[in-house]
């Protein structure tokens, strides 16, 4: 049975990126950074989405120092609020953490060589990507390459793939593979404040409510709480 | 002036290629990362050399609890020592720590993205890489090819590259260019063993050992103590 390496964040994309490969057959193992994000709150939702999947989950912790760039980061900086059908159009919005995609899908390819698993599994999505340049399927195709040649496992002759499989979808369509693959939505955090609900005025909580409303279906988020 | 990361061990191979940084006239941050490794010194040496050259030294710690299975990380775990010259031939030692490289580079275009860097260095050498794939050029290129697709900096149309300046100079070349660059190896920590003084034993050792005498000095780390 193939090893696969699924990043999950506890939000919509990754739950349902995570489920789609369990779906493949695949034995997973999950991965969760925690890099100082303003909230906890995905962490717990991360954890939970695994426990209930039967999914084992590693966990790490980075402090970067330089994140305070980014108002995902920093809880001084305000969090951007533009018109929805201006996301992803305005250029690299504050959210953007340098890199983190970079350093997340180095930590995958690090655990996938320890336990010589062949896939890495992102929940990107370029649809919705709002402008984040790691987001984009030419960037996961360059790591794919360098994730070969700088791994003992591609080494080896093993072939690490980097597999994206909501590269294609809206949020719309993500909510209807997770209702398909019986994902564990109502665990899921999307929001970019912490707090007990989350916050309806984000970005992502505004993405998030537009998919469900699009799919035809309750929030189970919501109506979980 | 143009600005640029240094990954920096605290070894001999990294001090070189901070002080080639250095020379190319560009403004240094170093990067150091402590990732568990069986001991401290290397990181004091870090700390040492970015002292005595006035570079800001940016430090990352990071727990990976798979990495257990590399002997550089276990201290249960026996150090390899074979013959110097079969080291690079038996295939990837036990030394090997699965995609330190990637996770190394990933960090630093991170940092590069968040201050606006356009070089990432790095002081992988081939000629005594012993088997590690992540050290050989090919990974370079792919992981620069990465980097520049994934980071704002090269989103925006800024080219970070990613130099490994030591890449054709086998240990004694090293040692040459550090002392025309008036590197301060004294402060350098090459050993895979921790302690007061260097092992001599290790391939680390050994191989820094061979180095200085094929450039016919003393190294002034055993002399200065």
């Amino acid at each position: 049975m193939m090893r696969a390496v699924v990043l999950l964040s506890g939000g919509l994309d990754s739950t349902v990126a995570l489920c789609w490969a369990l779906h493949q057959g695949w034995e997973v193992s999950a991965l969760a950074v925690s890099y100082g994000q303003r909230h906890g709150r995905e962490l717990s939702s991360a954890r939970a989405v695994a426990r209930s999947l039967a999914v084992p989950l590693h966990r790490v912790c980075l402090r970067l120092p330089w994140l305070g760039v980014s108002s995902l980061v920093d809880k001084v900086k305000p969090l951007p609020r533009v018109p929805l059908s201006r996301i992803g159009r305005g250029g690299i919005p504050s959210t953007y953490v340098p890199g983190r995609n970079t350093v997340f899908l180095s930590l995958a390819a690090s655990l996938a060589d320890s336990i010589a698993a062949r896939a890495i599994v992102i929940g990107a999505n370029s649809l919705d990507f709002s402008g984040y340049p790691d987001c984009r399927p030419e960037f996961a195709r360059a790591f794919e390459r360098a994730a070969r040649l700088g791994t003992r496992v591609g080494a080896e002759g093993g072939r690490i793939r980097v597999l994206a499989p909501l590269q294609r979808l809206d949020k719309a369509g993500i909510v209807r593979l997770g209702l398909r693959l019986k994902a564990p939505l109502a665990l899921t955090w999307s929001c970019y404040a912490g707090g007990a609900r989350p916050c309806g005025r984000c970005d992502s909580c505004r993405l998030r409510e537009r998919g469900f409303e699009a799919a035809g279906v309750p929030d189970p988020a919501l109506t979980a709480g």
